[in-house]
Parts: C-alpha cells; sequence; structure tokens
C-alpha cells in the first residue's frame, strides 16, 4: 500500500481526487500496489464533499506521517510550495508537482535533494499538461542527440493566436473573449507575455543538456504587438504565427528564445490549434517527433500528476532521474543565432527598395492586398545582430517576426 | 559494461550500429553504464564495414556467451527469429525487437518467459518506428483508461493517400512511383491490404487491454479500392480518406479494425501526410493526446530499438512490465459496431432517393461536380449489421467508406 498526500485542493488537486475516483483499480494495477489518498491539505473545508473526510490544514501532520509516500504539490507558486517541497523530500518522501514557476526556479537543488534522499521529484505536469514529454525525453529518447524542441507550450496563447489567424479578429476583441471564456486570465501578463513558455522551455532544456538553464536567461517575446494585418502578411505568405518557446543545439551552442514565429503551414505546429499544446522534437536518430494534447485543464493535468504517482509509487526507494545538475548552462549569445526575418515598413516599396537591399541583403517582397501604404519582405539567414544593425537605419519598420522552417 | 549482440545486419540493424557510432555517450549516460556492440549476427560477411570485426555467423556463440546482457533481434519474419528470442530469454538474457510479426504472433508466450526469467523483451520499434508510444502507454498513462486508439501506422498507405488526395493522382500511378521512390515494396500487399497495421494494432490493443489480441481477429480492410473519386468526395466533404487503424472500448467491449476512413480536416490525425505515422490516444482523464513522427526508415526505427537497450541495460535483471497476458481478448462482434457511412450510388439521386431513405433512414446528399450518372450520401449513426443489411437491398453501390469523427 503507498499512500499520498495532495497539497492543495484548488484545480489540479480536486482533479487528481477525481481521477482517483474515476480510475482507481486502473491506477492500482499500474502501480502494482493499493494506491491511497490520505489526505488533502487546504485551509478550507469542503462540507459535503466527499474528500473533507481527508482534508486537513496542518502540514506538519503529513510530514511528520511515516505512512506517507508521495506528496503532491499542486499549490503553485514559490512559497510556501518550496519550503513543503523541501521539507518533504528531506523526510524522504516522493514528490510529485505541477508546479512549473517551483520547478525552473529551484529544480535542480529539489533534484539533488531527490537524489540523496533516494526518492524522486516528478514533474511530469509542469510541461504541456497531460502530454507525456518528460518521461519521454528521460527514457524514450535516450538514443538521440537531441537537436530541438520547439513547443506550443501555452494554451491561452495558441488560442488567441487561432482566433486572429482564422478569424480575422483584433488581439483585444480576441483577449476579451477568451477572458470572458475562461481561457485567459484577468492578469493575462504571463501567458501573453511569454513568461509561462519561457518556464516550461527552461525545464526542457534543463533536461536535455543535462545542466541548469535559468530562465532568465531566455530572450522572451510576448504577442501583445501581433496584429490582424500581421496575421494576413502570413495567410499570404503560407504561413502561421505562432508562440513558439524554442530550444537548438548548434553543435555545443545552445539556443533558447520564446517570441511569435512564422511557421510553414506544413509544419506540424502550423496545425496545432486552439488550446491545444504541442510539442515537436528533433533527434539525430529519430528525425521530427511530435507530441500533442491538452496543455492545461484539470483533468489533462491531473492525468499527468496520476502518472507520476504511480511510478513513484513503483519506485519509492530508488531515484530514477537525477534530470539535471546544478551546474549552469550559459546559452548562446542571441545575437550570433541565425535566422530568417520578416519585416513590415510603412512607405512606398519603390522608394524604399533600394535602402532596404543595401542593408538587409537579398530580400523577398510581399504585398497584402488592402494594405496600403505598407510593405513587407523576408530576408535570407542572417544574425540577429546583422538583423539588429540593418533595422536600427530605419525608422519605419512597423513589425518584425523571426521566421522558424 | 552492458554487452549487446545484433541479429541481423539488414537496415534496421545497420541503422543501430550507426546510432551507437554517433551516440555513444548519450546511449552511456543514460544507461549509467558503458553499453558496448560485442557481436552482430549475419549470413553475409563485410569485409572494409567496420562491423566486420565483430561480425559472426553461429548464433550459439551469442546464447553462450554469459557476458552478452541484450539482444537485439532485428531479421523480422517467424522464423528462426521465434527459436533464436526463445533462446536467449531462456538463457537469461533481454531481448530487444522490432519485429511487429513475431511479437502479435508470439507476444504474450515471449512476456512470460521473459517475467520467468527476470529478464525484459522489449519492442517499442514494433509500432510507429521512432515513434515512443509503447512505452508512453506503459509508463505515462497509467493515470487513465485508454478509450481509444486510432493510428496512422503505416507510411507507404499514408503516402499513397496523401498523394491521391492532394494530387488528385490514380491508385496505380501513385502505387507504382511509391515503388519506384522505395516507399512501397515491390510486393505491397502487406502494406496496401492492411496486414501491416493490423498487426500493430493488435500489439497496441493487447497492450491497452491487458490481453491477448489475436490479429487474426481484427477485420481488416486495405486501401486497394479507393480511388481519386472517393478523394474528390472527401474534399467536397471537408474530410480526408486516411488508412486508420483502431481501437476503441465502449465500457467493457473492446473494437478493433483496420480500414479506410473519412476523417474530418479538424482531426489531428487528417494533417499527418506523407510517409509520417501518428497515434491519436484518447484517455477519459487525458482527453485526446498524439504522438507523430517517422513510422519506418532506418534511423528512426533504431532510435525507438537503441533506447529500448538503454532501457534493458538499466534493468538487467528486474521485469519491468508483462505487458499483457495469455488470456485471449474477445473482440466486439463488428455487426454491432456502430457509426456513421458514407455510400456512393450509381444512378441519378432523384430516382433512388426514396428507397434509400426507406433502407438507410435519415441521410445527407453529397454530390461533386464532374461526377455525373452518380451521387454519395452520408448515414446517420448505424450498426455495422444495418449497414450491411440494408446495402444488401442495392446493387448500385459503388463504394462504401467507414466515417469517424
Amino acid at each position: 500500500m503507498v499512500n499520498v498526500a495532495v497539497l492543495g485542493y484548488g484545480t489540479v488537486g480536486s482533479g487528481v481526487v477525481e481521477v482517483f475516483r474515476l480510475n482507481q483499480s486502473r491506477i492500482d494495477k499500474c502501480a502494482g500496489t493499493e494506491v491511497r489518498l490520505k489526505y488533502v491539505l487546504d485551509l478550507r473545508d469542503f462540507p459535503g464533499d466527499p474528500v473533507q473526510d481527508i482534508i486537513i490544514h496542518d502540514f506538519e501532520k503529513i510530514v511528520g506521517d511515516e505512512e506517507v509516500d508521495v506528496v503532491v504539490e499542486v499549490m503553485g507558486g514559490i512559497e510556501p510550495a518550496y519550503t513543503f517541497v523541501k521539507r518533504c523530500l528531506e523526510a524522504g518522501k516522493n514528490v510529485v508537482t505541477s508546479n512549473k514557476a517551483l520547478v525552473a526556479a529551484h529544480g535542480s537543488e529539489l533534484l539533488e535533494l531527490a537524489q540523496k534522499k533516494n526518492v524522486n521529484y516528478l514533474f511530469e505536469a509542469s510541461v504541456g499538461g497531460g502530454i507525456p514529454i518528460i518521461r519521454p525525453l528521460n527514457t524514450s529518447l535516450t538514443g538521440d542527440e537531441i537537436e530541438e524542441i520547439t513547443g506550443i507550450l501555452n494554451g491561452t496563447t495558441n488560442y488567441m493566436m487561432t482566433k486572429m489567424f482564422y478569424e480575422g479578429a483584433d488581439y483585444d476583441a480576441v483577449l476579451k473573449e477568451a477572458q470572458a471564456n475562461g481561457f485567459a486570465e484577468r492578469n493575462p501578463e504571463a501567458d501573453v507575455e511569454g513568461y509561462d513558455a519561457c518556464r516550461k522551455i527552461a525545464i526542457l532544456t534543463s533536461i536535455v543538456s543535462g545542466q541548469q538553464v535559468d530562465f532568465e536567461d531566455i530572450y522572451t517575446e510576448g504577442i501583445t504587438n501581433i496584429t490582424k494585418e500581421d496575421m494576413k502578411y502570413a495567410r499570404e505568405m503560407g504561413m502561421v504565427i505562432k508562440l513558439l518557446a524554442m530550444m537548438k543545439r548548434d553543435r555545443e551552442k545552445v539556443e533558447a528564445i520564446v517570441a511569435p514565429f512564422l511557421l510553414p503551414l506544413e509544419h506540424p505546429l502550423a496545425s496545432v490549434n486552439g488550446v491545444f499544446n504541442a510539442i515537436f522534437v528533433h533527434g539525430n536518430a529519430l528525425g521530427d517527433a511530435m507530441f500533442y494534447g491538452s496543455g492545461a485543464g484539470k483533468m489533462p493535468t491531473a492525468s499527468a500528476v496520476v502518472a507520476d504517482i504511480v511510478d513513484a509509487a513503483k519506485n519509492r526507494h530508488k531515484n530514477l532521474s537525477r534530470y539535471w545538475t546544478g551546474q549552469k548552462l550559459t546559452l548562446a549569445d542571441r545575437m550570433e543565432v541565425k535566422r530568417r526575418y520578416f519585416v513590415r515598413m510603412s512607405g512606398c516599396r519603390e522608394d524604399m527598395q533600394a535602402s532596404v537591399e543595401e542593408s538587409f541583403g537579398h530580400v523577398d517582397y510581399v504585398t497584402v492586398e488592402g494594405l496600403d501604404g505598407e510593405f513587407g519582405f523576408t530576408t535570407d539567414v542572417l544574425t540577429e545582430g546583422k538583423m539588429k544593425t540593418a533595422s536600427s537605419k530605419f525608422d519605419n519598420i512597423i513589425h518584425m517576426l523571426r521566421m522558424d522552417e
């Protein structure tokens, strides 16, 4: 018998309780033992809810109970989650979490502690919600050097980009609608500024490199400047615009970035629409692969949490993986990263053509019917540094977008 | 140190050797020990090839060598692979395979033997080539009841369906082209008749149900009757035609089928084109997920084989999973399975309308410009039995296709 305590009866916590209610026999079978929810920690009471019988308000009761083998941290945020997780690991308990902020901020320390105590700190639900990605990276892609991970890792912004692309809607209107439908928070900053996706790609890059990647080091640009006019250019070029969280390895240099990208319609990520998430992986033997599913939501996230509980139950006293060390990875200098760019300029193409080509080199022009007084062009492959220098010579750039192929 | 012997230096076997050459340090790191190729068994010699130093011609040398921990069976076919695998497992060696025919035919016996000997019989590469699906099903989707698996599991036929749909090409022309490009065998039967996909869905259904599913019990229909006219109807309806291998569970009844299906363009599988494979999974907590990648080919398949070698190296004396027992699963009676259908009939719709609706109930008509002297219609949800009875009253049915939504 394995006893589980859940810290926090919010969206994910209540999802975990529901998955146990629905799938108890499947869970026990997969774990090879009976897995029982013993406690749910919350400040509140839930009279009438079946969970009330196991609700407790005192964390000490969990950390001090030797019967508790697995602790599920689904409180979110840094504190008190960080302190609680550390104390549970120190007490020799396995910890399962969906808390990407905590994993990104203190992952290497907590992973080291888990290893020292010969238990596990598992966080499948912290990236891509229900999509299995962390365990596959760690146990299925072990024969490959992973050269690229590009993810649509935020459902809110993908919903917004999809609506803007397919329905020609305005950013502000789409954000309001997403908020009304519960797909976006009242304060949408963490989503639309790319902060959420940034923490997730920091975690994936840490796993792939085996070293600590500080999310603060990852250049992050949100979608707040994307307009329906940008979408028109994208459509004209047979592309879509997606907020991508990307890591690429070029020999020993690892690049990581979060930004809206132009992506060809044929790319597997281009047809990932609405609130769905997907993670595209390129391995040097595997080639291209993609993992797709619900990146958030109560039940999908709980599904991933429960899978980690099962893994912890099967390996209570065996550390499965350190994932990454505390050694910090220095990311590639952004100014040296090479790619193609799309630029929108106000003015008349004929007047500007000579100076554009002098600064940007060879370009291909794009015009969209109905968008007068402006034009667009795509560059050849340039370093971001070269791009910045070229752009600085113009005061009529409306918008610049990176391109991925 | 873990020693590996590879049985067969064909396409996959040489891929495995190449992945070791490319990624030796990554493999050792993931396995936590040095993993070394000790022997490659083949009837031929390969003078000048670096593998020549470890080529042997006598299987007894492998099975009798106590240093060999992991045997990779990439010979294909039933014999002598079956005898060799059994003898290796009996000798206490882990076996890794890409041989779907053997897994589908003798999986439960070999899995039982591996469990008895406390070693592993691993076969990630047998379904979906490089796509991680068997390990994720077994270790990541453990909190879910899997209610559906629908796969595009054969690259050859998906290449053909894609060409026929997007380029309006003829079946015969596309087959010839696929053969010329090396995407189809000279004898394409195993692919185009659905036999290959059938073995793969038998393996996946066995894993999900935990019981033996005999591939002979799975109704299997190939793509040989699909015409470019069918593709025109599909396009008219906003759908594509794909060869799907499907298992669905309705309470305790499990249905399995391989057949060409009409699929809405919005379905995640609809945009899986060319030789790519994908496996769509629906779990009762997870919701919809999809795993996408190269379903065949030397390096992707070798990538999956090597991942299994790493897993076996990490768990040399610990059986990870029985996957399924020898207890046979009785599949749902096909005649009782319910779905929608699309029917093409010759003749004039106005003349036929009354008798069509009398037999099939409510239908929606589809007409395609330029296809004269015929019409199409889609039915409501019917059992396959009801459909068969209704169809038997007409001798002017050109083609019937199942629909998935």
